[in-house]
């Protein structure tokens, strides 16, 4: 029995996220499809890094299953790139000790979040970004940030719906950068709560807007109350993008 | 009379490319259709810098239209990105001169054109670059690029179906930067003949993949013979960034 980690790109857009659900096209579903085809049997992922919501796009998600099959690794990406639709691609694959698990030997994940930040919308980056209208001040964005990083309880910044019960993580770094009109976050973190980045680029936008004050950032962190956040971030502004074993 | 402006930029992967035509959509069609809600009058366009073929993308396009209406500038922009389809918006209305014609008085147009180099498919990259697999020779394709720069006579590198009798064109720069597994190509001329772009690209790919060399490339540029050239690079790579006048 071999165990094979994947990673891969796609284009969340036309997904309902990536975990099977009846009805729906999803990611997980896609690959399992192509992998089954490839390996010639009926193949299962046994995890992934985490899962992406409907519309989160993904540079480098990971995930990993077990096979008897004794396709080479080259072999088995050129067949899942022949295989799957053309907004999901595998950028590696490789044969990883039996014990590594996509989702519980992940040390870090880091996700960007984009913004088009202009009083006009713009087409080429409507896909992949959020439109926000209202100049931002990125100053008091920046501070907002410092309250969030560190190890905290993030319940304020999870929607239910979510499948952990422990919600203390450890947000290692928020960089925010400006880039002509757009603002980008990036987000690292030893793991995120369900919906946790759109929360937090969410509430920080109300900072920036000048909607909230700093204090009400440390306070909605550490009220632990969900009703005190700002709106959700929409998901095409945010990616997976590398997660680090 | 008043001779209005407009700075559009588009996404050019569901249009039919910008000039109206019947039965297909077009930039064209939906600008003037947009125009005529606004304005309360049928409205069309004098001209455009120049027409973006099927699938190919515009940061800053330039229009320009006549109209006898009294509506302030802010107004016009709001309407139209109000109508307008979600791949279009208009980033800039100005009143400009009755002379002022968008494809006459242009002085320069600059291109950028890019290539995802890279043996595996990229799903992020898919809609706004063309797919190579093969590696580019960087420096080969720098060196052929030296001869396209200049005055010259273009008729190699253009298609038949353009509407220019006169094919000289000073082509005043062609930049290639790597930019990760990205290539960029810009180049900027005084004006671009038909497909001229997207055929250059197309050879100096075929030079970057050592099908070609260079000394070939001095020969088909003054061979005015357009077979001797390589392939059309398709259209999704493709974006008008700006006019300059």
């Amino acid at each position: 029995m071999r165990n094979i980690k994947l990673t891969l790109e796609y284009d969340g857009a036309e997904f309902f996220g990536f975990q099977k659900q009846p009805h729906h096209v999803t990611i997980q579903e896609a690959l399992e499809k192509a992998l089954s085809k490839v390996l010639n049997q009926k193949t299962k992922i046994a995890a992934a890094s985490g899962r992406t919501d409907t519309g989160v796009h993904a540079l480098e998600q990971v995930v990993n299953f077990k096979t008897k099959s004794l396709r080479k690794i080259g072999e088995i990406q050129k067949g899942l790139n022949a295989y799957l639709p053309k907004q999901v691609a595998v950028r590696k694959v490789e044969d990883v000790p039996f014990d590594f698990h996509s989702r519980y030997s992940a040390k870090s994940k880091t996700y960007e979040y984009l913004i088009w930040n202009d009083p006009i919308r713009s087409p080429l980056k409507a896909s992949r970004a959020w439109h926000v209208r209202e100049p931002l001040n990125l100053t008091q964005m920046k501070k907002a940030a410092r309250f969030l990083t560190g190890r905290h309880n993030f319940k304020a910044f999870t929607a239910s719906g979510g499948s952990a019960k422990e919600m203390t993580r450890t947000l290692k770094q928020i960089q925010i950068k400006k880039q002509g009109n757009s603002i980008l976050f990036i987000f690292e973190a030893d793991g995120f709560l369900y919906h946790m980045v759109r929360n937090m680029v969410g509430t920080l936008v109300q900072v920036g807007r000048g909607k909230l004050m700093l204090s009400e950032m440390y306070k909605i962190l550490h009220s632990q109350d969900r009703k005190k956040a700002g709106v959700t971030a929409p998901a095409e502004g945010l990616t997976l993008i590398f997660v680090t074993y």
